[in-house]
């Protein structure tokens, strides 16, 4: 007789076309959670989610209200007492996309060619999410009942920091409680190399924004004794670095740790090539801070990036003004042990003190989010291990994510409970550019391997009872 | 019995709503020459001009066609071959205006608020065109004819910097031939002083395009080895300028004529303070070259402005994107005798010298312009001031302008005539920004100043006959 996570599995096989297409409505909704504009589509994208939840049979699931975009609750806990709880987290909104960013089908039509599924969202994370809800389904759909009990935690607000998940968390305690949390939304260089990752990036994401005269100049007439605000954003810019490429802000490096030689061993299993960085991103050649690899450089290293800068005049043609204004979206990447809102204040306090009196300079916080980093010899991040050996085909490696997800700091930090990444993404899926997509394959492999781990947690539970 | 110039100048007092309600029609039609979505509305504004001459009795006005927009021509060659020709140059296109840049009423909805006319194009240049044709209209319909003959050219292209018009005039010499250009698209610090502008600044206009990764890249996965395209743009830019403020592009300044002690004495009759630069633009405070005045630096230095910049991501929100791409708008103001072309090559030779090997960068010429400088002590350029004192009541003063009418050095070079820049804006009109206007007292002293005119170079050319 075939076991339950077996049953479980060729259900999701039977049913795959069905699951994808399931995945596509997910897709076509618009869930930008930046754009106020949006804020309906995000809304549906939730209410979407816990009628799919609800279907399946996690009957309570339902939207629960937040002072921004709502949180998407649903728990079943069949299982019974005895089980382990799991507590799977994914978010359901999206950054921007629009086809004159060099999309070659619209972002919010789901088109499936090659074996990928493109649309915004198809990797991050909707695809990923969306996993666990067929990993849960085909269990209570193939054998009544899943081997652990399993609640969703789905957010709105990912790609803006989740300015309302850790209000959330602090609130809900008891109805969260779990064993352990689930996080899919990270990625592996190649189908044959799943990652768990056991580290993340913070975040401090700040504006600067210049005002030089009151209105658009004409150049001409101005021209000369006016200190352009373009060229003021230009000189404080070109300040916030040194030449060898590492970040020139005071303090700025103070507080991290430092990587044992150890872990730099670890880290070099996954090195990325010169060669192998300028396939994936089309690059003339890298860039960065010559003392680190450049997976280091990626994954286990700060960093300053200008996300994007605006000025006067960009249409065709040529116009002759000088801009009143000019400004800049700037983030730093943080890692272990940097505190964001200290690095915040670093930057404000370094552009303030190069600003020139010629123009008028603001330095504004946009969101922040705590770096993260998780043992990786628990025995939940090993049996998630086995889990990909047994479901995925390969044993995974352990690997930093340079990427963001602010929360998981939180979770560990509030619930007391370890956070796995078992991402099933690809690095070159495209996640936040232009035909985003993910593969139709890894999205099998992966409910497989979703299915397997509720086995595997199940079994440590039970050996951890008998010991 | 009143003189046929004071016969004109009080028809035109009697005619003044009529006059500006006109002048309302060909401002709400936007021809804005630079983009290409406006091309129709560029031939609208020419025909509706050559509608107007012919029913004011310039009979053989027509549109006549180049490579790019039209060009409106028309003459009244009713004084007879025994008195002087003057042509009126002036350009019925304009550049962009939209509300998000700051207009209280739509920019082609002209209103007329505090004595002003609000409207994109109403002092750059349709209003002051338009006074020309309203003060020939003045001696046809007062007196049944004028002093001189006058030939109007009136170009689409003076805002993408003329590219057809010297092409034009060089096929239409004959046509064309007169004795004297008059031009009014030049402004002149308050009402009580006039301007008569004897030098003009050229222009190389460049545009700077960055390419880094094939498309955007997310900064968690990519940042800190890849150059980021608005970094190496940053540090471009940051190039460009020496600490003092001057232009550190080698060889930029080597062909500057230098200013002479007695030009200087010149251009400090029209000084500007500090506190009036402050007053006029918003800046907090002024910037340059110290060792030249304020008025020295807008109107006799050259300089390098960045009129726009973009990369990235500028909506709401964040986007944690490094950017595919970034790029700048840049424009130098010329003084005699820089040469536009070899300043393109200075610009091109230095930024490809210092662009990183981590990004490309390529360097387009946009447009160029020559400077240009007339003698003041002309003897067309003393009766222009004899004019201002007539119908203006103020005697002017000879200025430097800073802007740039490119045209200017063609005409001289070409059909070897002088050009009389006789401006009738102010300084404060806020051409090529948001809330453009034009004082209407302005408008009807300006009309009756250029029916004094043709009156002074009348009697000029019958001194000259008589002597």
């Amino acid at each position: 007789m075939p076991s339950s996570s077996e049953k479980a599995r060729k259900y999701s096989r039977n049913h795959a076309e069905r699951f994808r297409h399931q995945l596509h409505e997910l897709l076509r909704i618009p869930s930008l959670s930046g754009d106020p504009a949006h804020a309906t589509d995000v809304r549906r994208a939730a209410e979407w989610l816990a009628e799919e939840l609800q279907a399946m049979g996690v009957k309570n699931s339902r939207v629960m209200a937040t002072s921004g975009h709502p949180i998407v609750y649903g728990e079943w806990m069949g299982a019974g007492p005895g089980k382990p709880t799991i507590l799977v987290y994914g978010h359901y909104d999206v950054v921007p996309a629009a086809m004159e960013d060099g999309w070659n089908t619209p972002p919010f039509e789901p088109v499936e060619k090659d074996g990928k599924i493109y649309a915004r969202g198809a990797t991050d994370d909707k695809g990923q999410l969306f996993i666990h809800l067929k990993a849960l389904e085909s269990y209570l759909e193939s054998d009544g009942g899943a081997p652990t009990n399993v609640k969703f935690l789905l957010e709105g607000e990912e790609e803006i920091s989740s300015p309302n998940l850790a209000p959330f968390i602090k609130d809900h305690l008891d109805l969260l409680k779990s064993d352990i949390c689930v996080i899919s939304d990270s990625s592996m260089r190649k189908i044959e190399e799943p990652a768990i990752t056991y580290s993340l990036r913070g975040m401090t994401y700040i504006q600067l924004e210049i005002q030089g005269p009151k209105d658009d100049l004409h150049s001409g007439f101005w021209g000369g004794a006016t200190h352009n605000p373009a060229l003021a954003l230009v000189e404080i810019l070109s300040q916030l670095y040194n030449p060898d490429h590492t970040i020139a802000v005071p303090g700025f490096y103070d507080d991290v740790a430092p990587l044992t030689a150890e872990e730099r061993k670890i880290i070099a299993k996954t090195e990325l090539s010169e060669a192998q960085f300028k396939e994936a991103t089309g690059v003339p050649a890298t860039w960065g801070d010559a003392r680190y690899t450049i997976r280091e450089r990626v994954s286990a290293r700060p960093t300053l990036e200008i996300n994007g800068m605006w000025s006067g005049y960009s249409g065709p043609g040529p116009k002759t003004i000088i801009p009143a204004k000019a400004g800049a979206k700037l983030s730093s990447r943080l890692v272990a042990n940097q505190d964001p809102e200290k690095i915040f204040g670093l930057l404000k306090k370094h552009i303030e003190s190069i600003a020139p009196q010629t123009v008028k300079v603001q330095v504004k916080l946009v969101t922040t989010g705590k770096p993260a980093l998780i043992p990786f010899d628990l025995p939940e991040m090993q049996a998630a291990s086995r889990a990909y050996e047994r479901a995925w085909g390969h044993k995974p490696v352990f690997t930093r994510g340079g990427g963001s997800i602010p929360i998981v700091a939180d979770i560990v930090d509030m619930m007391k409970i370890p956070v796995v990444m078992m991402g099933y993404g690809l690095d070159s899926d495209g996640l936040h550019a232009a035909n985003e997509h993910f593969a139709i394959e890894m999205f099998h492999r992966g409910i497989e391997t979703a299915i397997v781990y509720l086995d595997e947690l199940a079994g440590l539970a039970q050996a951890r009872m008998a010991a």
